[in-house]
Formats: structure tokens, C-alpha cells, sequence
């Protein structure tokens, strides 16, 4: 590692929030220390409780997190968010109002947000979301919340990163329930109904219920609660819940399999990441005569050919 | 290739469903000349349309794809269907009503549904999508469609394989609208406002036209059509549209850096997703003493430190 980055890592751990935005940015850039910058940042990671928050568009999920923040710093406790901001996956997208509602917090020491928009392919998201709650961790957050759009298979790779993830949903969410059973249920560690005071959050709540009941019989009962975020009514009931799923990990340890899976899908993930930019960048350079690009442009080859070819070149030893 | 697998090839190529099925089964296991088969039939493909259908859950998908199927078969024209279920992201997924209403088609010689499980990590669905649509247009269908749950940022990589991709939204999708904006522009070449004799059909379907209006400029602007699926009402339309689309984009081909950035990206995906089970094969298998697991096991390293090791093991030549 460079000196200066060394020097960065430093103040970053001493409290600076500047060299940690810094540090973000590497991030974004993909900096070519940043497989180092994580490693030596991992290892000083691991104390913050790390909550994933997702569910449809219109749950209510911003406004949530936002009095989820305000809960934990009235209980003293200091707050990082990653709110990945799907309304551009090109472009990285427009501030949501919900979330300028959200900065209000950033004039507060102890509170730190983070929007990160999406990227197109190979698990960049994934990655890039493990490595900013890796450095909100290392910073020294009690707390870092995980906040995404999408109730679907791809959002498993993001909540993944998550020790206690809520599923939040509202009354108009019936049709998600019934489409996606089995899927929520692998998400879900909680389960949320916002805007409890409309009408049919009672029928919501029940189906959400026979659901989890479905699924009896496993270490963790998901939980269902009613919330009316804007009015504040439902919080401190959801921190008590999540706190409680907290003490039931401490005491219901991943086996050593579970443990190795994750790990192992952790890993690959990163390995995967690092190694797509740096294919593209040997094999299939534009403007590099020599590229295989030129097979796939001139049309002589397909890309499962271009594939096995590209593969023929790189070696495992 | 084996003498079994081409000829297997050559019997798909005849026109054997049951060989179809197989390879089909082939990509689902991941059989190790899978790249080879695929970059043979790569050749033979390329003749079919392939149309997208994405939406929210309950927007009535499976109906309109349905419907759909119908309006192409009475035009004489023969239909491949990739569904991709996201009942459960683990266990490949219980049938849905839906799917089995779809399944009536299956008496048809010239319809071939397929569902597919999602699959967790590192591109695996949009690698066998991409798989899956590749076998049913070298058999010869004429149109294959591929729908899938979501409107997320995810699901443009599994939308990239389709020419004509329709957004299927319900009056209820408003909050899908509000949030998702620009993200929705970037998947959609057609919107569909299903469940139109619904309250709210006129809201929704004026929202969508303001959003693309936003838009405005581009070679083909966005239609938002109306349907009531169910009733067979507006399918027509639905097909006259995508037909239309598919000329746009015969007279307007993307330009060559489109077309080098689509295809070196389908490329970079098939190269990652053979990668990655042989890079687990290779460094991090359970039972070998030698496997980089147990770094991570042990809690010496973490996974940075892991993939950086890893990393360093593999070389491009």
C-alpha cells in the first residue's frame, strides 16, 4: 500500500470523516488498492450490527430508516446508512425526496449517509455495498443500515451483507405476498407493515402471519409488526425486535457449514468482481487491435466462442 | 464435443423436443461441454424474436404472456417461453397457478414453456436465461418470450437478452412509477397498463406518458398501451406494437459502439459465470486440506485477504 493511502486508512480509523467519504470514493472508482484498502479496513470491521431494510417501491422504507436513525441515537448509538438509489441504474440517479428527508441527520456528528447508485453487471453492487459498509464498520458506527428497493431474487446478494434484515410491506402488498412466498421467507428475518393505519393492513398482517406460520419449525419464527413510520408508531417496537434477532444469532450460531457457504460465496463474489474489470482490460480492449473484441465485432465468432477462448488463456495454478 | 452430445445437437436441430429438453436439463447442471454446445448452437440461433415481459407482482404477467402466445400461434407462428419463477431463489420454485393456466399451451406442438429457478450468485440467471433462449431459437421458434418478476436494477441483465422488452405496471403501480423512474426508461421499450377497466388505469396510464415525455428525443419513443388480459382485450395492439419496435430497430441498428459495449458485456458475463464454479472447484473445495477455505474458516483472513491470495494464483496470459 502506498503511503499516502496508509496515511488515509489512518485518520479514517482516528474519526475523520473526510479521508473516510474519501475512502468511498475509491470505491466508486474501483482505486487498484482497493482489494489492500478492504483487507487492512476488514480487519479492524466486525463491530457495527450490520441491518438490511427492503421491500417494494412506496413501502415507506426511507421514511423507517429514518426514525430507525433517530431511535438508535436517542439510545446514544451512532448510525452509517447505504441507500442504494435505484432511480437511474446508469447514471447513479436523482436525489429521492425521501432521501434529502434522510440528510437532515447528516447535520448530526453521529449519523453518516451514503447513496450509491446502481450498476449494471457483475455483482458490482454487491461488492461495492459490502466494501462502504465495510468502511462505515471500520469507521466505528454502532450501527449500519442497508437500505434497497426490490422485493426479488437479485436483492439476496445485497442482504446478504445483513445480520437482521426487514422485509417492509403495506397494505397494498397482497400480490407480492402471494407471488413470492418461498422468496420473502429467505429474505425476511422481520417483516414489516407500514402504513399499519390504512385500510387493509389487518388482512396483510394476517397473511404475512399463515406465511411465517408456513414456515414454523425453524430456529427464528419470523416475526410480523405494524408500523405507521411518519407518525413514528411501531419503532421502538421494531429496535426491540431487532435486537432480539441480535441476541438469537449470538445464541444460534450459523453452523460451520452455513458459516463456510458464506464465506465462500463472500469471497468468490469479491474475486469475481476484481477479475471482470481486469478480463475486460487484458482481452477486450476497444481500441487494442489484438483484443478479442475484434471477433466478436467482426461477427466471425459468437461470444460463447470468444468465451472459450478468452478462458483458454487464463490459468489456475 | 462428444459423438453422444452432437448428435444430441443434431436431433435438437431436427426438431425433437425431447432433445431440446435434454440440453435443457444440460444448462441446469451445468454439464461440462455446456460452452461448447452453446457456441454450436449460437450459430444455428438468431433467427427467433425475443421479447421481454417484466413487471411487479400481480400485474398480471402470466396472463398477458398467455394471451400473447395465443395472438402468435393464430398467425401460424411458433412460441418458446422462458419463465423465471421466483417462488424460491433456492429451490427452483413450486408451480404457480399462473404458470399452470400457461401450461395448456403445452398440448401445442408449437409452444415450449420452460421455467426456471432462480438461481443465488454470480450471474447465474442471466447465464442460463441467455442459455435457455439460445436452445429454443436454434430449435426454430419463431418468438420467444422471457418473463420475469421485478422491476429492479437486476433485472437488466436478464432483460439484455431480449430485443423488445414490454413493462407490464396495474393502476396499484404508481409508487412503482414515482420511484423507479428513470430505472424503468431504461428497461422498457414498450409499456403495458394491465387490469386497465380498473379504478386508476387513467392516473397511471397519464403518469406513464408524462415519463415518457420526459424522454422525449430518443429514436423511439416509448407506447403505453392499455389491456385487460384477462379479457383478451388489447392484445393486438400489444403484438402490433413489438412488431413495430422490431422494425425500429431493423432501420435504426445500434450504432457499432452499442453494439461492441452489448456484446463484450454477453461475453464478460458467460466468461464470469464458467469462472466461477471452476475457481471454487480449484481453490476453495471443502474437503481439500489445501483449499484456501480454510483461511477463511479458521478466521485468520478475511475474504479480501482470501481473494487477493486467490487472485494471485490465477493468471492471464
Amino acid at each position: 500500500m502506498t503511503p499516502k493511502t496508509s496515511q488515509l486508512l489512518d485518520k479514517m480509523r482516528q474519526g475523520d470523516k473526510r479521508a473516510l467519504a474519501r475512502l468511498m470514493t475509491y470505491v466508486d472508482n474501483r482505486h487498484e488498492e482497493l482489494l489492500e484498502i478492504m483487507s487492512a479496513v476488514s480487519n479492524s470491521a466486525g463491530k457495527a450490527y450490520r441491518i438490511g431494510v427492503t421491500g417494494p417501491p412506496g413501502a415507506g422504507k426511507s421514511t423507517l430508516v429514518d426514525k430507525i436513525i433517530a431511535n438508535y441515537r436517542a439510545q446514544g448509538k451512532t448510525v452509517g446508512v447505504v441507500a442504494i438509489d435505484p432511480s437511474s441504474p446508469f447514471s447513479g440517479g436523482a436525489v429521492l425526496g425521501d432521501r434529502i428527508r434522510m440528510q437532515d441527520h447528516n447535520a448530526d456528528e453521529g449519523v453518516f449517509i451514503r447513496s450509491l447508485g446502481s450498476r449494471g453487471a457483475h455483482g458490482g453492487l454487491s461488492r461495492a455495498t459490502r466494501d462502504i459498509v465495510g468502511l462505515l464498520d471500520a469507521f466505528g458506527y454502532d450501527v449500519v443500515i442497508i437500505e434497497t428497493v426490490g422485493v426479488g431474487q437479485t436483492e439476496l446478494d445485497i442482504m446478504a451483507v445483513a445480520s437482521t434484515t426487514l422485509v417492509v410491506l403495506v397494505p397494498e402488498s397482497g400480490d407480492t405476498i402471494q407471488t413470492m412466498k418461498a422468496g420473502l421467507m429467505e429474505i425476511a428475518d422481520v417483516f414489516v407493515v407500514n402504513k399499519a393505519d390504512r385500510e387493509g393492513a389487518d388482512k396483510i398482517f394476517h397473511e404475512l402471519k399463515s406465511l411465517t406460520h408456513m414456515f414454523a419449525g425453524r430456529e427464528w419464527e419470523v416475526p410480523v409488526l405494524k408500523a405507521v413510520a411518519v407518525k413514528k408508531e411501531g419503532i421502538a417496537d421494531i429496535v426491540t425486535t431487532i435486537e432480539a434477532h441480535h441476541a438469537h444469532l449470538k445464541n444460534a450460531p450459523k453452523s460451520s457449514h452455513e458459516r463456510e457457504t458464506f464465506l465462500k460465496h463472500q469471497c468468490l463474489d469479491i474475486i469475481l468482481s476484481e477479475l471482470g474489470p481486469r478480463l475486460e482490460a487484458v482481452y477486450l480492449k476497444d481500441s487494442d487491435a489484438q483484443s478479442f473484441c475484434r471477433f466478436l465485432i467482426d461477427e466471425e465468432k459468437n461470444p460463447y466462442q470468444v468465451a472459450a477462448e478468452v478462458l483458454g488463456k487464463v490459468t489456475l495454478s
